[in-house]
């Protein structure tokens, strides 16, 4: 290597790391403004926690756990303690609770958003850092504190831009398979998880692949053979007879559950707290359109231990039938996060919105959260003589509330237009010789002369009558631009 | 070890990390808030990088990279690359801007806020993560665009609750220290950075320590010896008295300069920059009182190239005289940082709000950007008949935009009381038989409850009177709470 020649590095982002510009994160700050605007209005406080926990207090309860590094960016602090970033906002939450519980008004109801982490493959779409925003109860075992958390969901996804019948809640409980799977006799924690994975496939496999999981097994079209949960014939036909009994109704649905589940204590309690969280939806005015109760839903983390929530968006298909198009968020009850800290069982129940997919999906049906992001209007720099003016200029504009700049490269004219429009600016301001020695501003509308531009036959021609383009007196500069800007919002 | 007993970890914080909770973010949320509208009136374009960048992009950029780990926290991915948490937002714009030099609008203006990590020895009040605000001109060369950073400095200090008198932004540029060094015949670049580590320290140790560090060196009160730069007497009194120049007035302050630097080209140069942002300042109208010029000023990082930019917190002293109150931001002009990917110089400057400090500062001031915050109207759960009709008027209360819930512990009368304090409810709605019977609700004022119960003589009495509390018609609760709420705000 040659000492002369300095090192340059590549600029280039981290495998599965992107870049945000304005647009993407208008969207995304308009989700997190309003989920948080109802999250507090359900009188949730704000709380948030570092990116980096001790290793030993995240646990084990990534979807893909059996991965070697855990799926967690992992590293030893200089004392040789494991730290990790987090890959949840739930954990964290946790660690929290157990560490303030005494202190803490309880229930505890905290809301929380920002980044997460995850060490997972990056793909196309597939990022290993992403934003979620998080409302949780800690220390109610009540149904209705479920409710509640269904209900703010409810109503997040209208306030984050879907609304009615674009979006909905589906509500299932472990217990309800938990109880199933004990009156068939499957006993172990492991064949039990098996039989949850194998159900969480239904919609890429459907209902003859997730029986060869819940069976022997399963060969994919790659040759990769999944071994299956190993139940018996009578047993793969109760489980999909389970995940089959959604219905319109909430009520329906439970009584299809009820009469698929065939009766344990373990099922019982679940529908019976189904029953309760169904009643609580109704006194806080969430519809059966809004939230159903769905058995084919397992959500993939561990900890789960009742209730369990999804949301979807919905969008029609050519036929005009709503389908999915996708989680946009998920939660469910999880009793036993506290207590790998206290060793005392804690009831805690929550939900996590996926903001970067939701506003992707936002994005994907042409509605931009934020609105379209316009750029600043563009004070022209003719001469370094008139700087002062130019700053003048921009400073009232500024102080009116009109988001202005002055030109500060060093490009001549034209540059200095192509400038503003890709800024997206509305108008530029130029105070030529002319205009300075007559007391005037030219106002350029850049809309109108794009527009103008694409119409006008020849070059010459638009050179001449210089389309949208206006002279004020220079007094007069902000009404105006406040009077154009007005006209066009 | 015994396998029956499980692990428990201990629920405990990083080294360093801490959790944030309402009133802290409240402030925090609100500075952010603030200082993003200045930057976008000024035209600059938000941006969000990722938490990780490559090691070789970041650089070695840190005040103290001379410590091992450098002062980041980094991992090699799991193909064997480097990458580190970013350490501020200025080198990860560096890397985007190299990236995408081609496609963005030139200058290109961004802002940007998010955590940043350092991997430092922790202490009282000094954590590892912690929020920064930037924004940042790179593409410009011209004295106006550091100007317009230190204009919006000036106004986003205001924004955030530092008002005239109470904060200043100081200027000095690197160029004239350079300058006078060339002069006196200092020559090597590590003599040089030792000249401005001694400078660094001139608030902590005065004149007479620095004037060792400039020399020979200096023995510390706990008999750790730090090698001087190796200056004569000549060199240090020239620094010396260049650092003392700062005057009241810009341009008394340019004269004093001018006068300590004695000639050089590069001096020169520094000074003619800070005359054209002198003049910038004015037109933007930035008065004296609010950004100064003063030599003294150092900042830290290496990476500077010219003007650099500090501001300070400022507070009354005994005597009436405005003094520091600490550092709240700062930033200057880094003409390399772009190069060391694309080899082509790139003029940049920008300026950067420590949003934690400030946040800290504006707390020991008695300021709390964001107001105190008030938790919501607690709902009584006296029983679990009624359940539905206290989410009833939850939800009417949420609907008229009051932050209400409905207690859903399992504890009594007396805990739900305690549970609306400990929330800093303002009122407690209660529902019990006798008033679901006769139509009504009672409101329970907890302030008035609170100031009543220290008042009164006995126990018995405040029970009989129920201080604060008013019985209102079931449906004339919303209307009723609204008048109360607004005639306390």
């Amino acid at each position: 290597m040659d000492d002369a020649k300095p090192f340059r590095p590549e600029a280039r982002n981290p495998r599965g790391f992107g870049d945000r510009r304005a647009r993407d994160l208008a969207a995304e700050r308009s989700i997190l403004a309003s989920v948080s605007e109802v999250y507090e209005r359900y009188g949730f406080e704000a709380l948030d926690t570092p990116a980096f926990e001790y290793a030993d207090a995240l646990g084990k309860f990534l979807p893909d756990s059996d991965r070697p590094n855990e799926g967690v960016f992992a590293l030893t602090d200089d004392d040789d303690q494991w730290m990790a970033l987090r890959y949840d906002l739930t954990a964290p939450l946790a660690r929290f609770a157990a560490q303030n519980w005494e202190t803490l008004p309880k229930p505890f109801r905290r809301y929380a958003y920002g980044p997460v982490w995850r060490n997972e493959k990056p793909g196309p779409g597939r990022f290993r850092e992403f934003i979620q925003c998080d409302a949780d109860t800690v220390g109610s075992a009540r149904p209705e504190a479920d409710a509640e958390i269904i209900a703010m969901a409810v109503e997040g996804l209208e306030a984050a831009g879907l609304p009615r019948g674009q979006a909905v809640v589906k509500i299932n409980n472990r217990k309800l398979l938990n109880g199933l799977l004990s009156t068939a006799g499957v006993g172990s924690e492991g064949q039990k998880l098996a039989v949850l994975r194998a159900v969480d496939k239904l919609d890429r496999l459907g209902p003859d692949g997730v029986r060869l999981l819940l069976g022997e097994g399963r060969l994919d079209d790659s040759g990769d053979y999944t071994k299956g949960a190993g139940l018996g014939a009578k047993g793969i036909e109760a489980v999909i007879a389970f995940t089959a009994a959604g219905r319109g109704g909430r009520s329906e649905t439970l009584d299809a559950i009820a009469a698929a589940i065939g009766g344990s204590a373990e099922g019982d309690e679940g529908l019976a707290e189904l029953q309760a969280i169904g009643v609580a939806l109704g006194g806080l005015g969430v519809g059966e359109d809004r939230a159903v109760f769905d058995p084919s839903v397992v959500r993939g983390l561990e900890y789960y231990t009742g209730p369990v929530f999804e949301a979807e968006a919905l969008i029609e298909d050519e036929t005009g039938k709503r389908i999915s198009f996708g989680s946009v968020g998920g939660g469910g009850r999880y009793d036993d996060l506290v207590a790998r800290f206290t060793g005392e069982r804690t009831p805690a129940t929550g939900f996590s919105f996926g903001v970067s997919r939701l506003a992707a999906t936002l994005r994907a049906a042409n509605r931009t959260p934020g609105g379209e992001a316009r750029g600043p209007v563009v004070v022209i720099a003719f001469s370094q003589d008139h700087m002062a003016e130019y700053f003048a200029v921009a400073s009232e504009l500024r102080a009116a509330g009109i988001p202005a700049e002055v030109y500060l490269g060093q490009s001549g004219m034209k540059a200095q237009m192509k400038y503003a429009d890709r800024r997206r600016s509305p108008f530029a301001i130029m105070l030529g010789e002319d205009e300075l020695a007559a007391g005037e501003v030219s106002i350029k509308d850049l809309d109108e002369g794009l527009a103008a531009s694409k119409s006008l036959a020849s070059n010459e021609l638009w050179k001449e009558t210089r389309p949208g383009q206006y002279a004020v007196k220079r007094a007069e500069l902000v009404a105006a631009l406040k009077q154009r800007l007005g006209s066009r919002a």
